[in-house]
């Protein structure tokens, strides 16, 4: 049974949200990952946001780019938590995107993430699951530690070979 | 029955919207006023979009700030064409709200006027009805001829008294 | 004869502006399409918008980029709805044809859509006409539908198929 | 034992903070709020964001303006999930803060709402709780249908009284 | 006859704009201020631009705010240099104006100065009469050699008197 | 002896600004070509703008990116018309430069084409020469009746072939 | 004999500049102040800027708003290092001078601090001096510390006496 | 021993950050490099910064991108100048990491060089050194005159053979 819930407008939107797919599998952490757009297919994100607690569901991401309601309106229909990630597709760049999630009204909130953040906004749903789930918690502990490992190695590999060396390898 | 459809988000959003309705009144053209949020009263604002056509609306008006969803999540549920008036109360000064109405995805658009133009938003529902009705045409004409009359009217005046005493008078 | 009249500055627009004209044929809505500049043409382009509502016109379409003058130039020598799509062309890529379009001044609306827009212009200018044409308004119905059912379909691709294989087909 | 931690980098920004703090009291979860500054106490703010998971938070919300680093740098020392606030207070107005707290790099996201979104990041502590305490959760749903009731209420009273009326009275 | 003709859209921009008519009046060069607005009296606009030349105008100075076109139309009909004046009166904040009258096509040059820069546009006119009149060239000349004078005596008060005094005296 | 100065910071800046060159070669107005730098050859720079007038310079044109002060620091040092095109090649695309080029203080302006306008930079020196003579008047107005004309073709080609053909043979 | 130079373009900066002198006061670090333009005294400006070594200057604060080119200017007439604060007087609100002053082209920097933020040029001034200075560099980690211990006091004081308490007394 | 630390927060920073490496080197201005993370590896971020003095590090040059907090966070722990790159990576260009490198709260300032300007990072660390060690400032002082003769040599080369001739050889 999925924990989380991706859901996006369009399947043009797969290729950048699919990190968070990626992420959420890395995290050990089951979804379902749905295309269903506030404005064509209105009923059917109704349906999944209304339907989503009672389905087992614990965190909706919703990415959307240009005029992006679909966090918005995925908000305000369930008491879940809603993760938002505004996609840069537009010709304004994602600036429209991130505006049109993150400014919700008051009462409505989305819980926003980088532009193109999909990757991040598993971490998020992870860091949310882990307030229930020790295991979840535990997870999200060993993969920032992972974070820092691998900066760590970077830097210890720029010192050994230096700069320039480094930068042809790349 | 009323033509025109006046929803905005918040009742602190009344205070500009009653531009639109004063405008339609002195064009002699019907509408009703709502309240409805497209995040806080969801179901409501659903109802008002697909009832619209079979209670004789024409032309819907949706003011709303910040993320502006409602404009948009009206539109997905109408064939009627949707007026969005981008509101500026946000902290980021209604460039929120302009492109959460205007960027709207394939499919669904949104006829965005300038923020904070809810007069404008009458004015041109009122020539998306004049299309259809040469009363409300004419009615069009008349307004735009005034409209130059007054700034002919305007100009007069400063070419008799200066700009210096024009200053001074108002 | 044309219903939409389709007028664009340049012939570097046409290429953005022939999706409203391909939507236009699908919708089976009658138009002309015209270059004609705000500043280069400016008498073609004032003749063009005071003739239309004689020539049967009932909605106008105006695609510009940069400084974009031509929709709210048309819009103010006609009391048809005017439907202004800004263009990206230029170094500010489209912010600046967006502020031009839509934040025009009391009086003198002009309907504006997303940046490139093109397709939902036309999509627009049918729920414009479907207020005085059934036959109009049904296609605009159907549309709407059929946008429904592609996000659907493709979901249910995405069902079937999973995400991975999902995005390797594209 | 509080299960929120507020914390906010200078006191000026209390003001705003504090509609956080009378949300979490009205949802009846208990909170601490502390003073706690990312580039002036360095040490306290790293000290209470490793503590926190033992200390029984269970969510941190942190609130700046300007180059706001604070929840950023709260989120890279601990797994809890950290709701940013991004401030207004500066002369460019919130979109410093705003960028400066959602485009946090891959690995270290900070859940973010609107620019001086103090209130819905209480909601959202409220919706992250939920996802573990069922009390919580009725309490989220309970707020939400009031939400909706309130604007119910308000289109009521606009509809007996009228536009007019209901302007002179607020 | 006047030299230079100074028109804007509205009375409303008139307290900006008259910051024109006294720096031409202290440069002695003969004007003319006009309101006519490119949307709402393009005939009379287009007329003023035409015959400026017969007329003896030199250069025109246009000022508008928010989708600001009317400097660029008048530049549309008339072989003299247009200096435009982008007013900040809009939600927007005059960035709109700025854009609108800056980013003109290639061949319709507008000669633009800051927002809200009517005294500079007035400046500008002097400078480009001065081309050709070595009279207002001069005037130009002592104008700037005064701007730095004033600097100057500035600068040997506060340092006669030091800051803190200085800044009680303002 | 010319009489425009075309001046650049760099001679990366060439590629845009030679479309200043060879507009005034079209428009039959000589002019001179110099690399200078408001800040690498501040004194080069200064020289000359002072020396300008009395070498027969009538217009200068300044193009520049980024922090693009070198429009600004000519005008400051000399009385004649200084026209600026901020250029487009940094990291924010161009509204670095624009903001420098035109925002100048009191006293000082620039007259601001486009950004990389450096065609219409070279209409407007022509616009500006066309004040005194009226050969160069001539030319600015043969010029202008051509982007019309050119125009117009484009159209009549459009009307024949059809938009598609037309989109085929570009 | 001065250590610093604090120069401004106008004394209607010094209010905002004055809070640079106070803090270099404090850190007893010796100063001197000087209105000078770079656009209406550029050779003034020139002469304290080549002067400034053999005088014993060892930083340059220069604060502007606007297209801010005082720093850049400055900057490009001397080896010491030139700090810039970008003033938010202007109509576009302090984003012009930022990006006037920050974004100098290869070769010639500018250590530019926040909109506004004369105080920490002043810090910024006292750490460049601190890194030959040892009694500066003193003067620095004091100052540092009691940052943090008026934000722990004002914490403490939050702790004793409550958020609502806390806020009256403001 | 190291007199500049240049830090960045990943490796993919690493190709702007070493134009700052090869002007060091040119300055023969000695430098340690190092990757390493403000949210990442946030320990060996702080030790870095804590350690900086007592291991003669004279200037830190901190390069990152997005919410950029890298230079921020280190200047909370140091008392030696700190130079800040917001480097253009995210999907919003670089405004993001300009906004969040610059708009330091009083207190602690970053010297916040252009976007993507590390080449001027290590002139201005060398101008800062230069305020202690005259060999740096006489380095200094030949950079900035070889910068001047490059500029003449281009401008000479640019009139022996023409603009279009030196198009071309590029």
């Amino acid at each position: 049974m999925p924990r989380v819930s991706v859901v996006m407008g369009s399947d043009s939107d797969l290729k950048v949200m699919s990190e968070a797919l990626t992420a959420l599998e890395s995290l050990d952490i089951s979804y379902e990952v749905v295309i269903s757009s506030a404005h064509r297919t209105p009923q059917e994100t109704g349906e999944l946001a209304r339907s989503a607690p009672q389905r087992g569901i614990e965190v909706i991401i919703a990415g959307a780019g240009a005029a992006a309601h679909l966090a918005g309106s995925i908000a305000a229909l369930t008491p879940l938590p809603v993760i938002g990630v505004p996609l840069s597709g537009s010709a304004l760049g994602g600036v429209d995107a991130l505006y049109s999630t993150v400014q919700m009204p008051r009462g409505i909130p989305v819980a926003t993430v980088a532009v193109d953040g999909a990757h991040n906004a598993a971490v998020l749903a992870a860091q949310v699951i882990g307030v229930k789930d020790p295991e979840v918690r535990k997870k999200v502990e060993e993969y920032k530690k992972e974070l820092g490992t691998k900066v760590k190695k970077r830097n210890e590999e720029l010192q050994q070979v230096g700069y320039r060396q480094y930068l042809q390898k790349k």
